[in-house]
């Protein structure tokens, strides 16, 4: 599941940034195959919960792999979204996007995997990686719709085409949310201890 | 948690229709609590399943309030990111959106309150109507967006505002969609099928 869903948002970031409908179709193709893997593997946890009741570690890693199997079914949704903009853009006129786009689809996928890597590995210093580049991902997709609504308001022609990349970089950020969510939630199998809204904490 | 995620989406979508600020503030500071009462639920369901070790019925009902609890907290983001573009709004210069942001609001608001009222209830027949009432939503989205670009085409000086407009529909079509979620959790919990994904059965 990780691995088809790491792999569509690799293809969908490459279907955008080297214009590739082929990629785009595979992400498009794949989607269906993840609905069937989260209800499969929701399933086996249930089964699993159900016959081995399990306690308190144990217990949480099954809570954490309930909650990644939805984080990682939504960031296929996304990547499906990122794939609609993408082919859309591809029979628009090219737009000056510079390298923000590429910039934030390679630090998004670099969460993405170092989120399931954390996962398996049972790994807290990964995971907290994961959720130090969240800030970076919120920058870079405010500085894309800034640069985007400087092209609109220069160019009205490039609306459409401007339109796409903002929300692009939406989904790219909510992706990245995702990623984080799961980070979080390996700390929490981990250590036990809840690192979700961390302004609680501070308070 | 379900009435307070509810009464913020209410209170984002009445701070845009009514340019009001205190609804807006009043949603922010109500997202901390939804945050600590997402954690809460998980921890009891965790050691309600700890405890009781529930099969069969019992066990999807506590799989569900899982999932529930994850939708709950993730449409209170969405309130908070409806009510951001809202006070945004609220600084510009008032824009001719029509009805549609009306209609969309009220329909968004009411998948939602009947998507915990067929959960409360376990009413099958509530849970089918929000499942439903979703092409409607995604509809009225598209509309808006069309209207946004068509408007920021003819007088550019509209970009701001109406991009704002673009990405308030998307949330509230994202708290829809959870709404969707909920709704076919419940079905799964009453009937223990999977109405999740319903490509994969028409297939």
């Amino acid at each position: 599941m990780g691995g088809l869903v790491a792999q569509s948002i690799h293809r969908s970031v490459l279907s955008l940034v080297e214009k590739n409908e082929d990629y785009a179709h595979q992400v498009l193709r794949d989607e269906a195959r993840i609905d069937q893997l989260e209800i499969q593997i929701d399933d086996m946890v249930a089964s699993l919960i159900a016959r081995e009741a399990p306690v308190a570690r144990d217990m949480r890693f099954v809570v954490v792999a309930l909650k990644i199997n939805t984080d990682l079914e939504r960031m296929g949704d996304m990547a499906v979204g990122v794939v609609e903009r993408s082919l859309a853009l591809m029979r628009q006129p090219e737009l000056p996007t510079g390298d923000l786009i590429v910039e934030i689809g390679n630090l998004v996928e670099s969460m993405v995997l170092t989120s399931l890597d954390a996962f398996v590995q049972r790994d807290e210093k990964m995971a907290r990686g994961v959720i130090a580049s969240d800030d970076g991902v919120d920058t870079l997709r405010n500085r894309i719709t800034r640069q985007m609504m400087d092209l609109m308001k220069t160019d009205p022609s490039t609306i459409e085409g401007a339109v796409d990349y903002i929300l692009i970089a939406r989904r790219l950020e909510r992706i990245a949310d995702h990623a984080t969510n799961i980070a979080e939630d390996v700390i929490f199998m981990v250590k036990g201890i809840d690192v979700r809204h961390r302004m609680l904490q501070e308070e």
